[in-house]
């Protein structure tokens, strides 16, 4: 950390400052600039020094060197985290594309579906059964019971299921249901969310929030694995900026950012990063040429009737089908292997 | 709510699309242009309809001219809502001061601290028992204690109590202890949050997610206004832009916007709204100047050794008592009336 | 077009409204909601008219539905626009790399970098030869010199080449030397610029400015078309956001936007669009993968002794070079085609 | 200057930057720390030496403490600027008005205009003559003779003007004909423009880019400076956000923020900062509190007929002189004057 002082500090507030370093057991370096002084900490800083820092008279600017997550870091842990679940690997050299409806509607709607992901060579099923909804007004989605509809649909066609849980409450049965725990977007500083996935070892996709950053993104995976859940997934989904086109810009640079910076999976969401079903196929593809280590993408046999507004960017089945067989020769060209003839099946 | 058709769509396509709309017991009304069709919809529609729409096959935009929040907007609710607790009205003619720590630390702290917001003229203690703190390794508050160190330091000095609550289990215990509960902006769509409040009466302080637009966050009061509560603040604490040398960027232009849309009070946080000390003078004033009902401020005894990174933004006593006694002043030229000396006593 | 009344407008001024729109000799279509009216706009409305409405009292939103450019929209011309410059083709079947250093420096430099695009499988050369810079005292470019070193270095080993004009006066001594005039992104919206190139028939690369819509950028380069030059190229080169960790956001999203909202050749930049060397391999791929019609790409000898500060983006020869020969087994499976070992010769 | 050098940077490489670094004839000073080695330097270093360094191998992080540009900044200059015109004084005590329509139509609509704003206490006389559009199909001003009506209508009236130029070639004649020029939104960036208003003396006020930061702005402020001409005064007009409602969010802390980092006087324009005429007077009060030197407001007699669209957000001749007379009353809280009765008559 260097602490970079106001033009024109007294000594006398230069010692103050050292002084209240090193009452944080480390050791303060002073150097005199012709236009400032910087002091740097040598030693490993409490976090909350920095903060501290900011907030002194005659402090002008705090760099940290170090990050602020530590199990989140590439320099913690060099190697990739794989995620094992059944026999798939996310994180691995195998690419995983989650497919399914915005919203669990009927036993009928996510059995047909599930077939459909299935034979088109996705390895996990999406579905939501909560669905977060910014009006108090709009469908909210079908409840335990999608659960269950869910588990059962995924069982049947040798799926792998995934679904959004939206508080710490339903965080249980949520993962008695489901082999992967979704965090969205408006829930990624949720602290007791976090906190409470931190307490199993169900993985979790943590989606990034729509306005933040890689530091904040990674700070909110810290939550979970300082907890002692080590299965985090990072899931880029499209930010907010000032362009309205799109429903959000989805910043694929951040899944080069984000491996280097950390060891975790990271998947796309083109779905919900772009808003608009035209968009996906060709963002799908992009993610993969990024380096994503998987994809989770929207998919209805109906959309005209879907209960919620995300129909708009749900792919119909035959783009879908058709979009993973070109995956299947797109993988290979960027380190990961995808096969829609023999997805793995489930023990 | 009004339907804009892709160029190109045939005849037999409209008739499906009339068909979908006919279903939700309101009047479509086909209009033919030049370049494209138009579908007007006449009636109350429900607010799911505007996002199935947008979804079909044929539709390229829905302009919805009814706004998606009801009981929030001042169509519905002509008149000012003015919240009456003890003494204090929250959105008539009296501007009210907000004043305090950023977390509450120990019993001596928030006493002193009330008794100087107190002689300054303010009329509410404003303080954190529970901190949402983006990393997991930092100072997350002193918890149900701090709730009873700040109810006593109030009622000792005859101030009013905020505190942020952050999870729905723990509204009922800062409803006991606290006059106001305040929902920070990472939580301001915790939609469980949000319903839990709606269930009870105590006045509710909504600070707008600094990513938010004046919709979602007229959507997000609206979810507490529905549940029955109808005693709702709106607070302005600055948004998100690439500007970085502020920590946010505090957007005044929302006092009169939301006042003109909305008939809730608004409140201005000039603390977390610049993040700058030197920027909360000039940026209250300009607030009281830009209508605000309110403002929420920060002021500390001890910045230098505050327990969170939020004393750099904390004025000190007598740049607070200095401020107020300029507000005095200021607040007769804006339609409103503060008094330094004679702050209402509570009953 | 679509005129929405406010609430309430009274029945005389629905009138006065409709006769200001008659004026412009189309026709206006009324219809009465239950919450508003609604004017309808029947023919070719000239685009002041949108301007004017909006100001009118009694409105209170004015939707277009036709946009209000023509010459760049894929209405008005639905075959995609190919340009060819020699024998390259730009917005064909045919992927074309530019590559270069951020500015010419020296003749020896020069050549060798463009010995080694050449040799790499790149089609143009690109180089500054005046720099626009963000504060006075930063290194400004060569100047006209630069020009004729680089045309000396494509000449000879068989490179278009391309670079940026920043001001009218320069436009035609830079277009008797270079065979593609680059605006960049401050400029994009210098309208005398643009006007001056609509003037002559030399193919543009016209970059999205930073804080751009989509709309904002293909009115731009209606403005160059509407000045008699067809030739122009769109250039997605990253959005100024809130993350600060790339220099910009790369929006890929803007390149299959932009080929369905127009006819033109799409050319996304991933050294100015992530600032980080580092991230221009895998967004250089993803921007293939999302159907990019070319690329622009930095490369330098000697990033260390570089001239401005753009080295930290460039990729070395090495880097290069592998990275192409990556592009020719990806260009394949998104219907492009590039030969690193047959490069077009230039005529 | 600091450099924090990457994670495990060998000795022989550090050796190579330091010697770098002292071919730039200052001082570097290494010191190592737990995790990485930062470099200090000591003494004037040239700005691109800071762009240079980010670029090399093993630098991770460049600080600059020093500000990029001089005659700007407070450090440099630190009393206000203020800038004289005949009897007005912009950057003391007194606050400055300027009003008018967006663009010049007639010599009686300018005429007339002139009169209101003298009569309401105004000292500036706006309007544009040349008009940037960001469609090539917009009406564009009525050019040179609007100079002229304007230079007539301000005469007349005993008004400065003001007026907008938006390429180097007619600095000169508009140099001519107002008092002082505009470069607006769009040119902050227009280097060419910016040097050629710095060989003259005439007052420029210079608006924000969009999207610029402030060290952008005041580095386009350098510019101007750099080249002998000190008059420069930064006008805020709001910056564009992800939010929509209003055309773009004007970023009131940008007053107080400029006005400590530099001396320059700082205008505001709540105008074009919301776009929407019902914020205007808030928005102006606002600036005023937040410690403007002056405000710029666009004001017109027909705005149901004016030829921009800009008189969606035009103030009423009424609300103007209703506006001026509270700026009275609210001025001398603010530390400023404004007399509506005794403006002073020009030489």
């Amino acid at each position: 950390m260097i602490v970079i002082l106001s033009n024109k500090v007294e000594e006398a507030r230069i010692q103050e400052i050292v002084h209240i370093i090193e009452k944080h057991e480390v050791k303060a370096h002073v150097s005199h600039g012709e236009d400032r002084t910087v002091i740097g900490i040598i030693g490993q800083a409490d976090p909350v020094l920095a903060e501290q820092l900011r907030q002194l008279k005659g402090v002008e600017q705090v760099v940290k060197i170090s990050k602020s997550y530590k199990l989140a870091s590439r320099d913690f842990h060099p190697a990739d985290t794989v995620i094992r679940i059944k026999d798939v690997e996310i994180g691995g050299d195998q690419l995983v594309v989650m497919g399914g409806p915005c919203a669990v509607e009927t036993p009928e709607q996510i059995d047909e579906i599930a077939r459909l992901v299935k034979a088109a060579g996705g390895q996990v099923l999406r579905g939501g059964a909560f669905k977060p909804r910014t009006g108090p007004y709009s469908f909210q989605g079908v409840g335990v019971e999608g659960l269950v509809m869910m588990a059962e649909a995924g069982r049947k066609h040798g799926l792998l299921t995934i679904t959004e849980v939206m508080t710490p409450e339903y965080v249980d049965v949520c993962a008695e249901y489901a082999d992967i725990l979704q965090v969205g977007t408006r829930n990624m500083q949720n602290f007791d969310l976090l906190r409470k996935l931190g307490s199993i070892q169900t993985p979790v996709l943590l989606k990034r929030g729509f306005s933040s950053t890689y530091d904040e993104f990674l700070n909110a995976a810290e939550y979970i694995l300082a907890g002692g859940n080590p299965n985090v997934m990072l899931c880029e989904r499209g930010i907010r900026t000032f362009e309205t086109y799109t429903r959000n810009t989805l910043d694929l640079s951040a899944i080069p950012v984000l491996q280097s910076l950390s060891h975790l999976p990271v998947i796309s969401d083109p779905s919900h990063g772009t808003g608009r079903r035209e968009l996906v196929e060709p963002m799908t593809k992009a993610s993969v040429a990024a380096g994503a280590n998987g994809l989770i993408i929207e998919m209805h046999t109906d959309p005209d009737n879907s209960m919620t507004g995300d129909g708009v960017q749900s792919l119909f089945p035959d783009q879908f089908a058709k979009l993973l067989q070109d995956l299947e020769k797109l993988a290979p060209l960027c380190g990961k292997r995808f096969d829609t003839a023999k997805t793995p099946a489930l023990v």
